[in-house]
This record gives C-alpha cells, structure tokens and sequence, in this order.
C-alpha cells in the first residue's frame, strides 16, 4: 500500500490514510540527547523534536484501534493557515501546534508553502493509554506525504512520523515492529543508559532511528484486551513526559536491563511463546511506570482500576490462564494473551466494577491508503 | 525507662514493654549480603538474619500506633516450649519460627535454656502496611531482655531488635530516629549500590548497625495519618521482600540516590521544613515501590484504595494544603502533615470512599517498661 503512495495524482493533493496504533511490549520512554550540528557548536539538546529514543521498543501494530485522516493540500490563499480536526474538535493551544509543526516537516520535504486541512477519527478514546498519537501521526505522515505526491518508502516515512510522535514510528509497519535506537547498529543497548549524543546531520530524512517489521500480522494470533478504566485525558501527555525520564533515578537502570529484555522479546515473538514474552511484558511496564513516579515532576498515571485489574490478571494466570498485562503512558491495561484465551479474558475483565469498556484487538497490517475521503 | 530495665527482680523473671512502631520518610528494603566467617571460609549469604540494610533509613517513631508484649520465662519443665500469643491468636509456623528465633537470641545473651510465654497486642492492624514488626519485636526485645535482667543500653538492645525485624532497630528510640547502615561511618552510601559484603564478628551484639535518636519526641510536631485502605493480611511478607530486592534492575538506582535523599531529609527534620521533606518522602516511597514492583517475583502491594489517596493527596497539595504520602510494605497510605493541618487531612481523608479508617499519630517517645502485665 505505501509502495503505491506516490502514484495519487498531484493535481488532487488530498488523500486519506488508515493506521493501526500500537502496543508496546518493551516501552519507548525518554528521548537522548541530540547534537545537532556540528561537534563544539551547540550545546547538546534534548531531542524532543527528533523523538530519538533512549532505547529500542518492540511493539505489536493493532487492528482494531485505529486513526483515519485526510489530509488536503491548498494554497494559502483559498486556505489562510493549517486546520486541523479531530475527532469532531478543531485543534487549538499546542495540540494544533504540534501538528502544524509535523506538516512543516512535510512541507518542507515537497519544497512547498501550501496549508493543510486535516481531519482525523480515532476509533477509540483519545489519550488515555491507547497510543492516539501512533495512529495519528502515522496516518497524518502517510496521507500527508501522499497529498503531496512525495515518494517516500515506508522506512522514510517512519523517521518522518517518529519526529511527530516517537511511536509512531512502529505503527507505519503492520504485526510485530522493533523501533532501533538508531545510533551505530554495533553497539550494545547496554550503552544507552545515560543520554548519549547522537550526531545527526539531516534530522527530516535521517533513517537511523526507524522501525521495522520483524514479523507480519499473520505471525502470531496474540491479542491485546484493552481494559478502559478511564476515559478521561491524561494531566501529563507522554510527549512532555519523554522529557522527564531523565529526571528519574532510576531511568539509567531500565534503560541499561532493556538490552536484555529486548533480546527475550525478539526471541518470544519469533517462537510464539506468550510464557517467555509475559514477564518481560510485565516488568518492563512496571519499570517504565516506576521511572514516571520517580520522576521530577512524578508522574503517576495510575488510576485505582489499573491497580484492579492488575491484581485481576495475576490471580486469573494463578488460576491456570495464561494473560500478562501491559500499560502504556495512562491508567488503561493492556492484556496480552493468545486467541484461545481472549473470550475468557474478555468476559472475566468486562465484569470488574472499575472497568468501563473492553477492546480486544489482534495484530494488524500496515497503514493503508484509503480511495473515499472524510470531507 | 531503657536505663532502668535491668532492676527489676530477677526472680520474676517477667516485664512487659510498649513499643511506639515507626513510620520511615527514608525506607529500609534489601539487605545486604553478608559474610559471617572468615575471609574464604565461607560463601558470602544474604544478611537475612542480620537484617543488614543496604541503605541507612530514618524514621519517626509513632505515639499511637504501638504494641503491647509481655514476656515471661519459666523453665522447661513448666513450659515445655515458647508460646506466642498475638492479639489473642496463638502463632503457629513460620511466623512462630520468627519469635522463637529472636528468643534464641535473647536466651544466647543470657546464657539460659528457659522457655517464654510471650503475649503480644497491637492497637493497629497488622500486616497492612504498620510496621507492626517493628514495634513488636522492639517490645518483645526490651520485655524479654528486662526479663531475664539483661543490661543492656538502647543501643546494644536496637541492635538486637533488628536481628528480629531491621526496622524494630528504629523503634528502640523516641522522636526522630536514623538506623546507620552500619559499616566504615566514613563510606559515603553512593557505596551501598551492589550487595556489600560485610563482616560481622559477633553477630548478636554487633553494634555497627544500630538506630540512634537524630531529635526526640518534642522536636517537630508532625503528623502520620495513617489512611486504612485494607486490613487484609500482606501475601508477600516484606521480610520475605527484602531478600528480593536485589533481584530489582531498578534497586541498586534507588539504593544509590538515597544518600542524597538522607543528606536532604536529615535537613528538613532539623530545620522542620515540611516543604523540603515532603517530596523526598514521595520520591523515596515510589522509589521502593518501583523496585518491589520489579522484583522477581513481582511485589504489588498496592490496591485501587491505595491510589485512590494518592491522587487526592496530590489534588489537595496543589490546593494548598500541605500534605505528603509515603507508603510501607503495604496498600495503606501514610499522610505526612504538619499538627495545624492534621484535621484538615484527617477529615477530607476520611470521606474518600476507599478509606476504611483513619489512624493518626504523632511522635511518640522510645519503649517504656510497663507496671502491669497482659497476664
């Protein structure tokens, strides 16, 4: 489908992209450093903009929680500044901000001045720990891109989206993605401890820090039972957290025993074997949270029905059922387990008092180019 | 009253004692490994029984949450084996195992063979996240040396009691209370990190790791409202915990920023500063948290009530009342205040719907020989 991008008529420079979004089983949380010019002239940035990651992720891509959005291209005369839609709101304040900023990006990849209106639907709540911001930015990257008749393959396409929202960089690949780091493919994740400086030297099109699909979504019938506690938005969005990981005392540690971590999921995944891919699932979620909360300012997602059902999924795998929880940057469990197990998973989840809503997803392919449009 | 201990009638034989348990603002988890032997003669074991701390910890001792034990010894032929009575329920198992092992200590000390007849009553729940371990087994080390007219000062006898619970080495002490690490005072605790190993000549009244009063009882007027979000029995005991913290990617972090945390805590306790302890207090307990939470096995001592406090605590902060949480080995959420606030806390803690009861104190003097005895 990405493969066939650029062959949308340019006179048109509208198109419309359906992107998965993504659970993550080994987390990206906090940015490195960036140098981005050259040695001795700046002092090293965070790499908010750039999203590159203190360590590899590995992620499944989602079917069934997913962002449509169409994206058109007019000159600034029909089409006075950037307007953004979603979800039924127009963007203002720094949400519309950060996505103005990704069709700079664009904007400056095709050479061209014009504005964008953009309107995007999610089929899920937004911001609450289902990562919006994948889907969204994946989807905005690719339509966007399309619109404007930019040949970019999907590893392209995946830097460009990872500068939007870093995990959206997985989600521009359908089943099992790894996101690399993306500095000096030799070297060991043990390294990444601290904030290391990277040099970049084209940060728009620099393909070090990309995803790839280690697996497609036919590899492996696992599902994520999205138990939804709580609907309501996020205090901190994870995109100013990934700033304050550094802040923790205890970010180096994680970061510097992801390196083992990464290698039992690569492993887990390439064998199927939801025992071998659970504990890791499972630490390197309440890790990551443990950096949160320890970081200045703390940041505690957590809400009482996410301690619920992770007492919930512990006593059920005591019982004989083979589930492992997961939770992104929000109070939302994600539930892992094979397809022989979901209905039982879902049904058990759907009865405890504190949970809203179940969404039970499998595996899904890579964004996809849509022929209708959403205006 | 510590001083006095040793002039009661020998003959009796029997002294009842009340300990004050203790709230930590820097928290005791993980002990170091230890080497009882000779360099070489043996392999280094976790300091288990020596409750060896990897990190120095400081605590208030509290006034109203204590424990009550009678100890009595008779010789065998009377009494045939210990018995242990807490809160009217005989021990049995592990938990007995647990006293008739620091019975051991006392009858080594003294050179006898008799048997005790222990009672014990706590005015606080146990196992939920009140150090009843530690003011218990302080009171069971000052009734039962009293007893058998050991003279010993506070200090050897805070040594003893950490043998039975390391946090009891605390509640040896009134007021405000630092239990040292206990090697080389000159090592910074950056040292503490990895799993030291130590050497101990004589375990049993080894005074190099020993609780000593930093400020008593009069110092500072603060405040523990203790929030009871569950009164159920802990699955995981912490001095089963403790062993496991080393298993932790995140404990040697934690470990390692606490000398900082102490440095700054000392601080605020001389100067009274709630506003420079308070955060310390949070991060601290987080801190601890994470590292449970990612141990192997995985602690989770936290249920939907104990978030629920948090939250509030943070929302009511960002009010204006100045009030912070730590939290033990359990799902019960400690609320640090000054006195003038306490009734404020007291009453907005009260209505939150998780909370089943209310417990406040605050510090309380050191273990206190009693007139009366529990039989």
């Amino acid at each position: 489908m990405i493969g066939g991008l650029a062959t949308g008529p340019l006179s048109e420079r509208k198109a419309t992209c359906r992107a998965g979004s993504n659970i993550a089983f080994i987390k990206y949380w906090g940015v490195a450093e960036v140098a981005t010019g050259q040695a001795g002239d700046q002092p090293p940035v965070h790499g908010e903009g750039l999203n590159i990651p203190l360590n590899n992720s590995i992620s499944m891509t989602l079917a069934e929680a997913h962002t449509t959005t169409t994206v058109a291209w007019e000159d600034s005369v029909n089409l006075p500044e950037d307007t953004v839609a979603i979800d039924g709101v127009q963007l203002k304040g720094s949400a519309a901000e950060r996505v103005v900023a990704h069709l700079d990006r664009l904007r400056a990849l095709a050479g061209v001045s014009d504005n964008a209106r953009v309107v995007s639907l999610n089929n899920f709540p937004m911001a609450s720990g289902i990562a919006s911001s994948a889907s969204g930015f994946a989807a905005l990257t690719v339509a966007g891109a399309a619109a404007l008749g930019l040949r970019l393959d999907a590893t392209r396409l995946s830097a460009v989206a990872r500068q939007g929202s870093g995990s959206a960089s997985r989600s521009l690949f359908g089943g099992f993605v790894e996101w690399e780091r993306g500095w000096g493919r030799g070297e060991s994740e043990r390294e990444s401890g601290g904030a290391p400086l990277l040099r970049l030297d084209s940060a728009l099109l620099d393909s070090r820090s990309v995803a790839h699909q280690m697996y497609d979504e036919r590899h492996w019938a696992l599902r994520d039972v999205i138990a939804i506690v709580s609907a309501g938005a996020k205090r901190v969005s994870s995109s100013s957290g990934h700033r304050l990981a550094a802040t923790s005392p205890l970010n180096a540690a994680r970061t510097e025993r992801v390196g083992a971590w990464l290698e039992i999921v690569r492993r887990a995944v390439g064998e199927r074997d939801i025992s071998l891919l659970g504990p890791v699932l499972e630490a390197d979620a309440l890790a990551m949270h443990g950096v949160m909360m320890t970081s200045e300012p703390s940041l505690l997602y957590w809400q009482p029905g996410t301690l619920e059902v992770l007492h919930a999924a512990r006593a059920w795998r005591e019982e004989g059922l083979p589930v492992y929880f997961t939770i992104d940057a929000g109070p939302n469990v994600h539930l892992i387990c094979e397809a022989d197990a979901a209905a039982e998973v879902e049904w058990r989840v759907s009865a405890l008092p504190a949970v809203r809503r179940v969404l039970t997803s499998g595996p899904g392919a890579g964004p996809e180019l849509l022929d209708g449009h959403l205006f």
